[in-house]
């Protein structure tokens, strides 16, 4: 199954360009792992979807030390069809996806009580897309319910759900949510925005 | 049919305050049409669906005449269940959505061909999700087939379609696909990057 992130890192300083130059760098444990490519707007990653929301909180917090007001703006998505299926992809755990919901709602918030704090705080902001047929309106639900218990929940804004907290189980939130809701095999697709240092944080 | 979207300018300069500050005048005509509402991660515009794109571009291009790298980034929806149906977000025109399929083509190329230049050089990459059912891949095929004769296709990249031309037709080129495809009644969600003056434009 494909999965991978076109991701961008704005940071709104003068010194942008050596500022995301040595986040990149947070990328490097990674890259073994990844397809990595780069244009104008934003990077490609390729790769195992267990790994896409560590390697983008790791840069983003790598990012964010400079002190700096910085965003990190991505669209994450699995099983696109059309997509090769890229061997790249495997997933490195078997599927997680295909246990009863009750039982998956449990591990995503064992996986967020889990997480590694990270001493950045971040507050995040994200839409879930499942796409085309067999999903149903129950898994939804059900990642709400997730949320809702996960320890980062901020609020439900029009058209997303908004996170605050420290970025270790804010990204791991993202990730539960993006990999143990929807068909197993579907296609899932998931915009997400997040912020440090911002001066009009409330 | 409740529409809007959750905006955010990202100015990679230490004067972004001043320049999103300076930018938001740019929504003044729009301004009695919309509900506005800003936290520290987004602006919410609620309104006419053939006014979103009209108003972001200004407000784009209005922080990108700073001359810094600027990057507008916006989730934009229509139809989204579990929305209030808002008087506010009633289309100004009729339903420019339920003409067959190869007339809609043929009205979103018009559209764009009108669109006045503004002068501002910008690339852009959007995914549209058409949600829930009562959606065709013919409609999506269809889009890409505007999209591929719009004057401003760039070129297909995983998970999204870029576009690079002038402000005025690339934003009338985005709210084509927005309002044209999809069920007209349906849910559409399209995330969106619009990106100027970057040091790494090619």
């Amino acid at each position: 199954m494909f999965s991978g992130a076109q991701i961008s890192l704005y940071p709104m300083s003068d010194d942008f360009v050596a500022i995301i130059l040595g986040a990149i760098k947070a990328l490097e444990p990674y890259r073994a792992n990844f397809r990595i490519e780069t244009d104008d707007i934003s990077t490609l990653l390729v790769g195992p979807p267990e790994q896409l929301f560590p390697a983008m909180r790791d840069l983003f917090v790598a990012a964010a030390a400079s002190g700096k007001h910085c965003v990190l703006s991505a669209t994450v998505s699995r099983g696109c069809p059309g997509e090769p299926d890229d061997p790249i992809c495997t997933p490195i755990s078997a599927s997680i996806a295909d246990s009863p919901l009750e039982e998956r709602i449990r591990q995503a918030r064992e996986s967020v009580d889990g997480a590694a704090l990270s001493g950045q705080a971040v507050a995040a902001q994200f839409s879930l897309y499942p796409l085309g047929a067999g999903h149903h309106m129950d898994e939804i639900y059900g990642c709400i319910d997730f949320l809702k218990s996960s320890g980062v929940f901020d609020r439900s804004k029009n058209f997303c759900t908004k996170l605050r907290g420290d970025a270790g189980p804010v990204f791991a939130t993202l990730s539960e949510a993006f990999l143990r809701f929807g068909a197993p095999q579907g296609h899932v697709a998931l915009d997400m925005t997040v912020s440090a240092n911002s001066p009009s944080a409330v």
